[in-house]
C-alpha cells in the first residue's frame, strides 16, 4: 500500500544524491542512502498529507528530511552500538572510520536542516527539532540501560517511545499538517504513530526470538546474545532476584557455552515465566491504543480503512 | 569592546543551561558551555545587530544558537582530533566516552535547531544551515590534509575559510539582517568576517611558533610537533622536494630527538626560507581585504570605527 510512496521517495532521494558535491565526505552519505530501506517514516508523511487532502507530493521535502534524518541517526547509532553491518552491508564507520562516520553524520544532519528550512511552517520546524531532541534522549536511555539490570517495563516503554516511536508520530503529524488537518486530528495522527511505533518495537523484540515464517539463516536470538534490554528480557528479569539476574548474565558471558545453548536456555526461561504471552499482551495493548486513535479521526471511512490496513500489515510483517 | 556582549551571552547561556532536563546525556552539554570561552562569534551577532539599529538583544536567540553550534563542533572535533583537553580541562570524550560525546553533540545540535526555529526569518535559517554544511566540509578537508604532504596555500585558505571563517562571516551577516541592514551591507559584513576569520586563523598558526608576550609555560610549536598543516609548514613545504618533505616528517617522528630540538630545527628552516615573512604577508593581505569591506559599508564613521577597533584588537591579541 505504501509502495507508490516508497517509489516517489526513492526517486527524490536519488535526485538529492545527484546534486551533492564531489567531495569525499559526501561519499558515506551517498552510500547509506543507496543502501535502501523501507522508507517507512517518509512514506507515512506522504500518506498522511494525502489523507488530509494536500496536493500530490506537497509534503515531499518534509518526507525527504525525515528519511535523511533517520539515516543520520543510523550512521551515528551504528558507531555507538559497534554494529559492523547495516542492511547486510558494512556500516559507515566500518567501511570508512569512526571519525568519518561522525563527520558525515553531522553533515547529513546539516543537509536535513537545509531541506527542512524550505518548509515555511514554523510549527513543523519546531515539531521536527523537538522530535530530534527526543530521539537523542531515547538513544541515551538505551545506552544507559545497557549496563543496568533493574530496568522496569515503564522505563523500557519510555525509551522506545523516544528512540523510535516519536519519529513515527511526527512523520504522520507533519504530513497531516501539510494537508488540511486541524490541530486535533494532527495530534491524533501523532498519537496513532506513537502507539503504533511502540507496539512495532515490541513486535520487533519478539520476532528476534520467535520469528514468523522463513528466517533465511538469520540468527535467532541475536538480541539475547547481545544482552539487549528487550521487552522479553525485562519481563523475565521482573521475576528474578538480583542474584538470578547476575547468574543469567554470566551464563550469557560464559565462553564455554555455545550460542545455540545460550538461546535455548533463555527461551526455556522465557517459556517458564510466560514471558512471550506478557510481551504479546503489551504489544496488543499499544496496538489497540493506536487503532483507537484512528477511530477518533475526522476522516472518511475509506481513508480510515487505509490506516487500519497499514497498521495491520505492519504488525504482520515477518521481519 | 565586546565585553558587554560577552556578559549578556554568558547570562543567556546560563539561562539555557538552567532549563535543560535532568537527564545525564545533558551533562556534557552543561559542562562544555560552563567551560567558558571568548563568546567571540555570538558577540559579533549582537555587535552587528546593534550597529544596524536593532532593538537591544533582538538577536540574542541567534547569537546563542551560533555559540552553541560552535560548542557542538568543538565536542565532535575533539573526538576526531583526539584532543584530551579543551580550554585547559578534559575534553568531553575524555571526561565521558566517545559514544557519549557523539550523542551529546548531536543533542546539542538538535537544541541549536530548536532555538534557531524561534527566528521567523527563512533567510537566516538558510544561511545558518548552509554555514553548518560548510563548517563540516572544512573539517573534512582538515582531516584529509593530515596525511597529505602536497597541500597548496590555496587549498589551505579554502580549508580555513570553510572550517573557521564562514561562521564568523555568518555571525556578522545574521546580526546585520536582524538589524535594518540591506542585502548589500549584510553581504559586506559577511565578507568582512570571512576575510577577518582567515587572517585570524593565519595569525593563530603564527602565534603557535612565534608567540607575543608572556606564554605562561605554553608549549611553543605544539602545531609543529603535531605535524599540523599550518600556513608556516605549507609555506616551508612549498620550497621542498618530496624527499625533503619526507625527511622533515621523519625528523618529527624520530623518538630519539627531543621536542625542543624538533621545534628548534623547524624554526631554523622557517627562518632559512623566510616562512614567517610570507605568512605575515598573507595575513596582512586578508586583513586588508577585511578592512576594505568596512570602508564600503553604509554606516556612520563612529560605527565603522567600532569595527576597525575590533578587527585590530583581534589581530593584536597575544593568545
Amino acid at each position: 500500500m505504501l509502495l507508490k510512496y516508497k517509489n516517489e521517495i526513492d526517486h527524490h532521494l536519488e535526485l538529492f544524491i545527484d546534486q551533492l558535491p564531489n567531495l569525499s565526505i559526501y561519499d558515506p552519505i551517498k552510500y547509506i542512502v543507496k543502501l535502501g530501506g523501507k522508507r517507512f517514516r517518509s512514506s507515512l508523511v506522504l500518506l498522511a498529507s494525502d489523507l488530509y487532502g494536500a496536493q500530490p507530493l506537497a509534503a515531499i521535502n518534509e518526507a525527504i528530511a525525515i528519511e535523511l534524518f533517520h539515516n543520520f541517526t543510523l550512521i551515528h547509532d551504528d558507531i555507538m552500538d559497534d554494529a559492523p553491518l547495516r542492511r547486510g552491508e558494512k556500516s559507515v564507520h566500518n567501511k570508512w572510520t569512526s571519525d568519518i562516520a561522525i563527520l558525515s553524520g553531522d553533515l547529513l544532519y546539516a543537509l536535513v536542516n537545509k531541506i527542512l528550512a524550505k518548509s515555511q511552517s514554523n510549527v513543523i520546524h519546531c515539531l521536527f527539532h523537538q522530535t530530534a531532541i527526543e530521539v537523542c534522549e531515547g538513544q541515551s536511555l538505551d545506552m544507559e540501560f545497557e549496563g543496568e539490570l533493574d530496568i522496569t517495563i515503564d522505563q523500557y516503554i519510555q525509551m522506545i517511545k523516544l528512540k523510535t516511536a516519536v519519529l513515527v508520530g511526527s512523520s504522520l503529524k507533519i504530513g497531516s499538517l501539510i494537508g488540511k488537518s486541524d490541530q486535533i486530528n494532527a495530534q491524533l495522527m501523532y498519537d496513532f504513530g506513537l502507539f503504533l511505533g511502540i507496539s512495532f518495537q515490541i513486535h520487533d523484540d519478539i520476532l528476534d526470538v520467535y520469528p514468523i515464517g522463513e528466517t533465511f539463516g538469520k540468527q535467532i536470538g541475536g538480541d539475547i546474545l547481545e544482552k539487549k534490554k528487550t521487552v522479553l528480557l525485562i519481563e523475565l528479569f521482573s521475576n528474578f532476584s538480583r542474584d538470578e539476574k547476575l547468574r543469567f548474565v554470566s551464563m550469557l558471558d560464559n565462553a564455554q557455552i555455545n550460542n545455540k545453548d545460550k538461546v535455548k536456555e533463555a527461551k526455556s526461561l522465557y517459556s517458564q515465566y510466560n514471558v512471550l504471552e506478557k510481551a504479546e499482551d503489551l504489544k496488543k495493548n499499544y496496538f489497540k491504543k493506536s487503532l483507537d486513535c484512528i477511530e477518533q479521526l475526522t476522516l472518511e471511512e475509506n481513508k480510515k480503512k487505509q490506516l487500519f490496513d497499514f497498521a495491520h500489515k505492519l504488525m504482520n510483517r515477518e521481519n
